[in-house]
């Protein structure tokens, strides 16, 4: 009587449109600005670096932007995704919520950024791209966008942060088994990577620099190009295919989130379950409590200033309002590595200075327990990352045992965490710790803020 | 025009039944015999280790067996599994035959073994059992019995061959995080494993000695029984599930396989694949062309002997009629732990026997080569142990390139890679090989085979 219930949509009901959250704000969000110039970038100088087709829904305000066919046919190998409904975590926690959530871990790379690595390769693969550059910390991007570019017919390659890479080799061995080419970065092969070795040969790198490196190669080759597997308006776009098949499966579940929760690193899997049902509030429907969750050790939404910065340490890319702890910030070593950067999406910053969502932290040992009990009552094994949306939603549930509240909760567990499980051994042998908030090093990073006008309102 | 195409049933057409062979069968599988007397072991006497209604189950010459309602309940997390068209790979071989594979990746512990693992920890819980120990090699079956016993509320220990718990840190976690207990094998804990520590203090382990200490620890405690993931006909018949959903998914593709193919190695994930369409042939239907595959490095069905025989190295268990290399016989050390077994399960013995399948063996270095090409058409991270049926798959589909047959295939991928990425890095690093017939050392065995009257036959 307690197992979960699955919600399964037929496939015919793979949602025909991406949801562009823009159409429904009344404030926009604020523009990317030229760093050089302090003025709103130039699209057309972004093509240096992006497809175009992404570039142009970077800024589109059309509401609804259909997933083009080709996308949507390679979609369906996984899509729909399913909802469960976790009524074995509910009877364990004694709980009258109902908690529903998403599971996006049954896509080829194990979590939801194949989602926008589709829509990004075939972008490319439309205006003749050959390479695709990238960069990736953890690995899931990496992993996503190889075995994109494996179907599409793309070379990909992937500047992998060096310590990552020496860390981390069975997401090396994915990406490779995807067919993606991985190198370590700091490298020899760009300006930014011998510039980086010149100083200091045994670097172990940084998000920063592998972005770099990235970028570089893009900007020199005109048949290559860069993607980003956050961040950026047109991934959350991307994403928003979760939130649209979720409102449909709410409706088959005959029930509708009071509350909806999400992992906040740069913010796309969030935006993909909780953009589609902000937009319903905002033409007027059912008022949501969303909460985005993020870890003690990195909290741009809780603790960040909104601000323009850029987006990595090199200081490579257009400026971005956002909540940012200051592109200098390097957070602590926690398990979550899609989890530690320094600022927020722009549209998810926009959102919540507008009070339409909030935000809180979880530490580390919380969410590793509640990833735990997780798993031994729906099966399931999350990531580290997606472990932070379970652990608050389980809060909300433990909450409604002690007030009797009946309330709906959806979270999205975006990814599985089959390649985390050295995480998971050194939890069970006690070895992982909390973090403080690391006052000092964000006041510091927030000092070094670039000046511009918008910055000095 | 050339994606995967998937064929999901709906969850109220998860089979009712599992389907019993020995009810089609002419020549009805040989019983075990009890080593002590020579005869037919009373079922009775097996109760010391196994639950009664396991035990009706391998005895039972009934068709159809229904599958308990609160088993078919939990199936339902990830039951009817997809079955997908290969378009993708179709398209890469450049092919005339149409390539069908259902796959078993999406349960709780990434394979097959869940099918099994849940009706037999409910059969336990019905009788009373509080305590469930077994056995585990590679650590899938010990994964899903973890998981299985966690849902049910009983307790699961799992002896695991201490060379893989030194090696396999992952798959004990895995264990572990679903509420199993691993010991390494030989252990203290019982009289079997003192016995060898007191010989060898350093002793590496076997799968041999692992099952003696399971089966010592269930035979000495009334509420303590063992688990066994495979060759007996109770675990085949869990496993008949995935035929007979692939039988409605062949009828929604408006199809029918002219050859199905699965990997050997206890013989489960084989037997559920392919018995449910030997049984429509033995009861008229169809004549299909069935495929065990084995590794080179451990040929039971291709090189065995058809005898009576133990089914571990300590020669505890009760005799079984099946093709053997010999209970003393310690296969090399290929990557596909899970088909590293001396013997057949005996209705697969029977029935290969009989002339109703056929057998082969394919090399390491082809399963890798072919799991790869698999991975980066199909997007999915293939076991080695599952990699045999693709590659022989894969060869099937690339004669009917030659001859320009349209043939029909189905095999099935029993389970995911996520967890033997080290082995996909060796591959990677050309650190991988081929193993050669082991010809010696199966003689060897096969001379130790025990002497009863059915062998002096």
């Amino acid at each position: 009587m307690s197992e979960q219930i699955k919600y399964i949509l037929d496939e015919s009901k793979i949602p025909a449109n991406w949801y562009n959250i823009e159409a429904d704000l009344k404030e926009h969000t604020p523009p990317p600005l030229d760093p050089a110039t302090g003025k709103p970038i130039d699209p057309a100088k972004l093509e240096a670096i992006f497809a175009r087709g992404v570039i142009e829904q970077e800024t589109s305000r059309e509401r609804y932007i259909p997933i083009p066919e080709p996308v949507r046919a390679i979609l369906q190998q996984w899509r729909p995704s399913p909802l469960y409904r976790a009524r074995r975590l509910e009877k364990a926690l004694n709980t009258p919520a109902r908690i529903y959530y998403k599971f996006e871990g049954v896509s080829p790379s194990g979590s939801h950024k194949s989602n926008s690595a589709l829509a990004q390769v075939f972008e490319n693969k439309r205006c003749g791209t050959k390479f695709i550059t990238t960069e990736t910390g953890a690995g899931q991007w990496g992993s996503a966008l190889s075995q994109a570019c494996q179907i599409f017919g793309l070379h990909c390659r992937v500047y992998m942060v060096k310590c990552s890479f020496d860390q981390k080799p069975y997401r090396k061995a994915v990406m490779e088994l995807f067919g993606g080419e991985t190198i370590p970065s700091p490298s020899n092969r760009t300006e930014a990577g011998r510039a980086v070795l010149a100083k200091d040969p045994d670097c172990s790198g940084s998000l920063g620099i592998a972005i770099s490196e990235a970028v570089e190669e893009a900007v020199k080759n005109p048949d290559t190009k860069y993607c980003l597997g956050s961040v950026l308006n047109h991934v959350l776009l991307h994403q928003t295919i979760i939130g649209e098949e979720a409102l449909l499966q709410m409706e088959m579940a005959n029930d509708y989130p009071d509350m909806i929760i999400g992992a906040c690193g740069g913010g796309s899997n969030f935006a993909g379950i909780a953009f589609p049902f902000i937009g319903e509030m905002l033409r007027g429907g059912k008022k949501v409590d969303v909460l985005g969750v993020e870890p003690a050790a990195c909290p741009s939404l809780t603790k960040g200033k909104y601000a323009y910065d850029f987006g990595d340490v090199a200081k490579m890319t257009p400026l971005m309002k956002m909540y940012t702890l200051g592109s200098s910030f390097i957070p602590p070593a926690v398990h979550s590595g899609g989890l530690r950067y320094h600022g927020m999406a722009p549209q998810i910053s926009n959102i919540a200075k507008q009070g339409l969502m909030r935000a809180r932290t979880v530490q580390q040992l919380d969410v590793f327990r509640d990833a735990v009990a997780f798993a031994r009552s729906e099966g399931i094994i999350p990531a580290p990352e997606s472990s932070h949306a379970i652990s608050a939603a389980m809060d909300e549930a433990r909450k409604c045992a002690e007030t009797g509240e009946h309330k709906c909760i959806l979270f999205n567990l975006s990814g599985h965490g089959h390649l985390d499980m050295s995480a998971y051994l050194e939890y069970f042998a006690g070895k992982l710790k909390n973090y403080n908030y690391p006052e000092q090093e964000i006041a510091m990073a927030l000092s070094g803020l670039p000046v511009c006008d918008e910055n000095a309102k």
